[in-house]
């Protein structure tokens, strides 16, 4: 099939508006909507700097390389979470492709630096591992944000989105549902401003765009989110979208757009009152009266037990 | 395996709750559902009658036994859609059904009494066979529940809600979302107050009654309605049932009581503004500026075309 828009090869078909695009024009395709997020959610001003959280799977490494393409001052932050060999095939993903653009990769290793053991932290404290693994995820990518004076870019695609947002309609989950934001802004110096710019790009589109773009990424799930709740409701939906294709773009797009008057959203997707302290330990913000979330998790590992 | 609350062979079985219940304790657990439903939502107040209308499948025939069987004084109604061998088909279950019980069943033939061929009439207007079969049941249920001076009801279970409700979530179809309630209000002399009791309650559940307590039902689906947007997004929740059950029962529940402050719902469900004239030529209520869309589709068949 030939791209609709030149004489290339196409790499992708749209059943929806029966267009096909070559490898560059779903660059730039994919680019016009990274612009769009942008500057419809004011995720930057100019000039800000980038913090991109990359994990070595398809979505992270190709939001860094659009956002290097598009002229933004950029590092990038993997997270070594001490998964085994899931770990150390991510980081290797996430080496390679900076290492072959020469970007500085920011390492932050859970276990070495903070003391972490993850798996053995779910264990003891009957929590799932992704729990645990968001908390220090969460944590990490807003602490090295703020350090970097950086905003945080992460991956989350539009099927991320997606799920997440059904996950919390089926359980009306309404504190989630008020304050989601594809860019939440950073109302205090240790919280960093948290931007999703890849709100409008498909699973199936970063995929072909690192196939045909020259990414290597980590291809297989985190083997500890088998069977994770979200991907029962991500596998729903995909069936949604194979019938209705577009369904899950209107989806996202009418939830952040079209839902103002449907769910109360207000201040930009902020609901008042949660109230922020900073933890006694390492002075970042928490909701927890005592110490936040990740300082628990390191007292777990450092009493000498 | 054995009921949990008796010693009688059990018909269903709740993985959430690892209960299994027998026909008569299955009854006992549909019929508080009903009473929640019809109390919660003040459905029904006492020495209302109600007018159920039947299609002969499983939600509708239980629902009139177990309204019967609450003691509540009803009518059947049952709309001859003109389907072909599908519509003579229900319609012997549901006039079988009602001898048997010595039931009253009104039935209104939309070809004979009104003159509507609804499958001609998709194809000349070139919309979906649901969409003008949905206006005819409409209007006729409501029309007939007015001059019987009777409470609506009718027998969407809580995977019809649910997949109605995601439906509405999926394009952000507002008013919908705003005006859906189980229990819509007579706010006209023309306007019948519509209720759903089975709200609460699942298809299988609904078949299993039907299967264990005699009722004999139509089982294939409408020829007209396969391949209707619904099911795919029923087929979705349903892998999200079996995934995690009680997800539906708590997303539709949550719906109508925990979404409040989460969805702009004021006045019990019912948005303001939608203004309603009498149809000048039948008198019921229309939202249009000319005849009403039942009036306009008898049009099509009477002008001697």
């Amino acid at each position: 099939m030939k791209c609709s828009r030149c004489h290339e090869e196409a790499v992708i078909y749209y059943p929806q508006s029966r267009q096909a695009l070559c490898a560059e024009h779903l660059k730039e395709y994919i680019e016009r909507k990274v612009k769009r997020a942008i500057e419809r959610f004011k995720m930057l001003k100019r000039g800000e700097k980038v913090l991109v959280a990359v994990s070595g799977g398809k979505d992270s490494l190709m939001l860094w390389e659009i956002l290097v393409d598009m002229g933004y001052d950029t590092e990038g932050l993997y997270i070594d979470l001490g998964l085994g060999e899931y770990s150390k095939s991510s980081e290797e993903y996430s080496r390679g492709f900076a290492e072959e653009r020469d970007l500085t990769l920011r390492i932050v290793r859970v276990k070495e630096d903070h003391g972490i053991d993850i798996v053995a932290a779910a264990k003891r404290l009957r929590r799932p591992t992704c729990s645990v693994c968001g908390t220090v995820k969460r944590y990490i990518m807003n602490r090295e944000a703020v350090e970097a004076g950086r905003v945080l870019a992460t991956g989350h695609n539009m099927d991320d989105e997606a799920s997440t947002l059904l996950g919390n309609l089926l359980t009306w989950n309404g504190e989630q549902l008020l304050r989601a934001s594809p860019s939440l802004p950073s109302t205090h110096p240790k919280l960093a401003r948290r931007i999703k710019p890849l709100i409008y790009v498909s699973e199936r589109e970063s995929a072909t765009y690192c196939f045909s773009h020259g990414i290597k990424y980590i291809i297989p799930e985190c083997p500890y989110s088998e069977g994770a709740r979200l991907s029962v409701v991500k596998e729903a939906l995909s069936k949604i979208e194979d019938r209705s294709p577009g369904s899950l773009l209107n989806f996202v797009d009418g939830f952040y757009r079209k839902s103002e008057g449907i769910l109360c959203r207000r201040n930009g997707g902020i609901k008042e009152g949660v109230e922020l302290k900073p933890c006694p330990l390492c002075g970042y913000l928490t909701s927890s009266s005592g110490p936040c979330a990740f300082c628990r998790l390191k007292s777990l590992f450092s009493s000498g037990e």
